[in-house]
């Protein structure tokens, strides 16, 4: 089809035929588009992001494809060409370097030049390329040029001699064809999808969660702010980039619970923390005892001095002596006879907690006041929001506080703790969440983990759910970690830690703690109502682990990006082996841990070989990651015992030795 | 969230946040929508279509849903709810009584009753029910029988006697909540979906297609369209619905071929009906020596009066005596030597055809004119179009086309004659073509047959991809053919018109002729160049076949829709086994298929069944559909020897003894 006329028709007026015919190639699949660009992927600042797309146009034009992307629709695209792979399937990474809201979009069209170069070489190949056939390159190639000023040099050399075919045929101007030149039927994607993009810290933050009241001295002596900073330095020493404390704010006295969540408290009791409300303010005052808003902004600052990030807890929910009630009846339900509505989960019924509803006349004004509670707390240095429970809450709601949010604060980041159905937690995830906890704490086996970790980091969900995994919370103590002793504290902090980008530990996780309430998954004596005093030097901690695991994540960061885990085999129902690719470097991390904390496993493994394109009998560098050793390890095939009683799992770097002799 | 006000916010002027809010339910995951709405779905009249889709809300209420579809916006919805199965599934079945393109959409809303009944009855077996648990029940069913005048003696009865809460609690009121009554949030789906409602014969037909001029008395006269006449009693006795011709419009002279492709021809040779055009006509003209356009309608006519539907062939190519290339030169394209430019596929060229273009000044003239073609041979009484190589013409063209087309005819059926790589076949499926050909000529083994009917009936392309299997075309003699004598015939027929709705033979096959180009999966001595005239009658024929297996799909044309297929176990991996349920009588139809059609095989086979809810002892009736001899089938295992010397298929008919008992 070498018409010489640039697929111009603009001589026919709009019509359903001519917006139709001006989108011959087909741009399909995209990745990552979610709902049909409905809702915004998530990407990380500085670290490439994949897009794909299934391009083809009918016939056998050669064609050319690149994608568009920007911060703001007032900007210039910045462009990447796009590469086939296979299958008409094209590929390229782009790198946001600003975090904030972007879009891309994808235009293809086809290559005219270079499709008549790619029959002209064959017809060549074949000794049939006749006169008429250069005529029309000819013809091709000045169409290119005249639109290529910076390549005159070229446009004379065809000129001179008498056999233009050498440069017709050439690669200087396979190579203008391929961006520049006239772009036949060039056909935009009919989406321009967003991208949030989002600080290193939302991908790659390692979380440790304590109540600021049980920092006193002890279990007597309701804690405060500035015990939170004497303990900062701990919480720095043991590698974490994140403290997050359950709610701060003023607790309510009306059907205040007492120890181990008994219905009535002692005048003594501190409460629940998420009991939110009193006389002494709402969700944006501080609970008299933690201290002044002066002392919090101490912590804040002498958190950030250490290079840790403070995250609070947005829970919506009040007690019944929250100011709102009184000032604001009409965001809460009042039942028949005057008592307001207390929260339930039928036939249950919670006295000590009563929720706003949304709608009716708390639409719009409870949404703004929520908001600005969120603000409120940026204002004071916060930029991390755990969010309790947010599946209760209507899901429009998120969407519009987030987007609101992070508008004015694109650094904010928003983790959802919903543990619900599936669909519901990846529903919260597309609305803006920036990270999700997870089923993580349930999945206990190799075949759970696997399959887990597979739907989370290759199918669709990868695009907008950054799952945080939580080994433990004040609201989950695993039956595992109960039954398994030391080792088992090991194994999920190892596999929580490595597993994903985000993770984190709910303090006295590195002491073993795991006594329960008899036969659930419940703290015994739970620090969410009374104060908890513990010694952190405890033996058989295992704080060593820690430190080791946290210090490999700050010093290889890339190897925590989704996309870099990959499951290999380890002959043994116990034990997972998984790998993390290092792109900067090709290394590959490669981890065994031993499921089954209770008994030592031997096995044989794979090594991989051929992720660094050697075969069975090939040879890679290792460095026994937690003891500094070095070997060579020749061979696929290898044998290893994990002992619990030493330590339950292994981490490796693998290199290639090309980098030793080189 | 029991809240008297119904989620009514119009006092919020028309914003981001008060759009947002109105769409609190969730529905996601809708199917069938294609790509986002951007394309139709396919259905057939008068067979159920089923809808489903991903619907959830915050929280724990209880939900409605219903799917509402119409034929045009002027119409009201017809409605029919959805049902929860699990996982936040919801699932209905429309079934649409027109042809025509119809469009759906999905409503869910809170429902307050069912909510407030579910969790009063939780409370009422734990014996906390109370009065104001009561009142509230009274005021919401207050507000749900204010709006169900025809529910009056209900809401008499709620009021008598002293104790409302057996009414309150009852079904009565729960099936008036479910579908009428308040709906609060009520939530409509983003997108109305178009469904392109077909006539049956669009996904249930058995083609044959002949060459016209091979219908004479012998090799050397060119047959006639009333020759054709004569051979439809024969084409209907076979058990076939659709007789299809290639191209019967004027053969160009220039460069005409001659047998066997040979690039020249002697004066009585006819050349390829593939080159269209001479100064006789073009497209929308017949052949000469076929006959009359008076003889086509007779012809049309006669096949109509036997229940046999015509096809043609719609090839845009013309030969280079076609009119339209001294009328219309703007629709070609020229070389700079001023000589047409043929079609090529270098280095090989192909000078008896020249392809029209698209675009530039033949947009949009030529895209009216080969609608107009189309529209012409819909007027002289087809309906049926096999359109040749639709992938080398552009996607807008077939999108824009076919709508025109459907829209004044609906009941038009195209044929995609695309064999080309996997996502341009599908593409050309969603722009609107009706059927499409299909890789399964060269599908021969047991698992490539079982992946590639499962990739066409379960993934996403059985919504808008309808294949169709030609077991042999004029362009295709396959290898599995030629090597594997009459038995492997008859393998490739049961397969074919078994394993999808849509299929087709070209002429000779049924007397088992594959004499090939050797080498070649070509034909010796083809139809497409010279006339072919052929004996019937030959012995080794496997017309008894063809009737029996055509008879059974109009007996119970029901086991042809796609998602009756299942695949079941016969241990020996020559040996296909498959089942199609009729949903209307319970029967499932059992195939055994031995692929290897040179040698016996004995295999033992799974009876499923479970399909009839029985353990592995259970007992079934079982009717040998070829032979018509009936048995009872006792327990799972079986052993069967299927002799290609006999016949290399069997078909069972298993049926629920409890319809004989009963």
């Amino acid at each position: 089809m070498h018409q010489t006329a640039n697929g111009n028709f603009s001589s026919l007026r709009s019509s359903p035929l001519a917006d139709l015919a001006a989108r011959r190639i087909a741009i399909e699949n995209v990745e990552p588009e979610i709902d049909g660009g409905r809702f915004a992927a998530k990407a990380v600042v500085g670290i490439p992001m994949q897009v794909s797309a299934d391009i083809f146009s009918d016939g056998h034009e050669v064609l050319g494809a690149e994608v568009r992307h920007r911060a703001d629709a007032s900007e210039p695209w910045t462009v990447v060409p796009l590469v086939h792979q296979e299958n008409d399937r094209w590929v390229a990474a782009i790198t946001f370097l600003d975090i904030g809201t972007h879009s891309f979009t994808i235009a293809a069209w086809r290559n005219a030049f270079g499709t008549w170069q790619r029959d002209a070489a064959k017809k060549a190949a074949a000794g049939v390329l006749k006169q008429v056939d250069i005529d029309e390159g000819l013809l091709l190639a000045e169409s290119l040029l005249s639109e290529r000023p910076d390549a005159a040099d070229l446009a004379a050399r065809i000129h001179q001699g008498s056999d233009p075919s050498e440069i017709l045929l050439g690669s200087e101007l396979a190579d203008l064809a391929a961006t520049g030149g006239p772009r036949l039927d060039q056909t935009l994607h009919e989406h321009e999808i967003s991208v949030v993009v989002d600080p290193v810290i939302a991908a790659t933050g390692a979380w440790y969660e304590l109540f600021p009241r049980s920092c006193g001295p002890d279990d007597q002596t309701h804690g405060t702010l500035r015990d939170v900073i004497d303990r900062l330095d701990y919480v720095r020493d043991l590698g974490f980039d994140v403290l997050y404390f359950p709610p701060i704010h003023p607790i309510g006295r009306a059907h205040r619970k007492g120890p181990n969540n008994r219905l009535t408290a002692s005048a003594t009791d501190p409460g629940s923390p998420y009991a939110i409300g009193s006389p002494d303010g709402g969700h944006d005052a501080l609970h008299p005892e933690l201290g002044t808003l002066e002392d919090f902004d101490a912590l804040v600052e002498a958190a950030e001095a250490r290079g840790l990030k403070i995250a609070l807890d947005f829970a919506i929910q009040c007690s019944p002596d929250h100011p709102w009630i009184k000032d604001h009846p009409e965001w809460f339900d009042w039942r028949p006879d005057g008592t307001i509505k207390y929260a339930e989960n039928p036939p249950k019924r919670y006295e000590d907690i009563v929720n706003v509803h949304f709608y009716g006349q708390a639409l719009p004004d409870l949404w703004f006041a929520l908001r600005d509670v969120v603000l409120f707390w940026i204002d004071h240095g916060v930029t991390i929001f755990r969010v309790d429970n947010p599946h209760t809450k209507p899901f429009p709601f998120w969407e519009w506080m987030i987007g609101e949010v992070k508008a004015r604060h694109p650094e904010a980041i928003f983790l959802s703790e919903a543990f619900t159905r599936p669909k519901v937690m990846k529903r919260l995830a597309k609305l803006g969440f920036t990270q999700s906890y997870s089923y993580f704490t349930w999945r206990n086996t190799k075949s759970e983990l696997e399959a887990y970790l597979t739907e989370l980091t290759i199918e669709t969900c990868r695009h907008y759910m950054r799952p945080n995994f939580f080994a433990n919370t004040p609201d989950i103590n695993p039956y595992y970690l109960q039954e398994n002793g030391r080792a088992g504290f090991q194994v999920r902090f190892v596999l929580a830690a490595t597993l994903t980008g985000n993770y984190g530990i709910y303090s006295g996780y590195e002491i073993c703690e795991a006594a329960p309430v008899p036969g659930k998954e419940e703290y015994l004596d739970s620090e969410k109502y009374q104060l908890r005093h513990r010694d952190f030097d405890a033996p058989g901690n295992i704080k060593d682990d820690v430190r080791a695991i946290n210090a490999l994540r700050h010093a290889h960061p890339h190897i925590l990006e989704p996309e870099q885990l990959s499951f290999f085999n380890a002959f043994n129902p116990h034990v997972l082996s998984y790998g993390r690719h290092d792109r900067l470097t090709g290394d590959l991390f490669l981890f065994h841990v031993n499921l089954n904390a209770r008994e030592p496993q031997d096995f044989e493994f794979e090594v991989p070989l051929w992720e660094f394109g050697l075969d069975d009998d090939g040879a890679v560098g290792v460095e026994d990651v937690l003891h500094g050793n070095r070997f060579i390890w020749q061979g696929k095939m290898h044998r290893l015992r994990l002992d619990p009683l030493e330590r339950p799992y292994a981490v490796w770097r693998l290199f290639s030795l090309d980098e030793v002799t080189a």
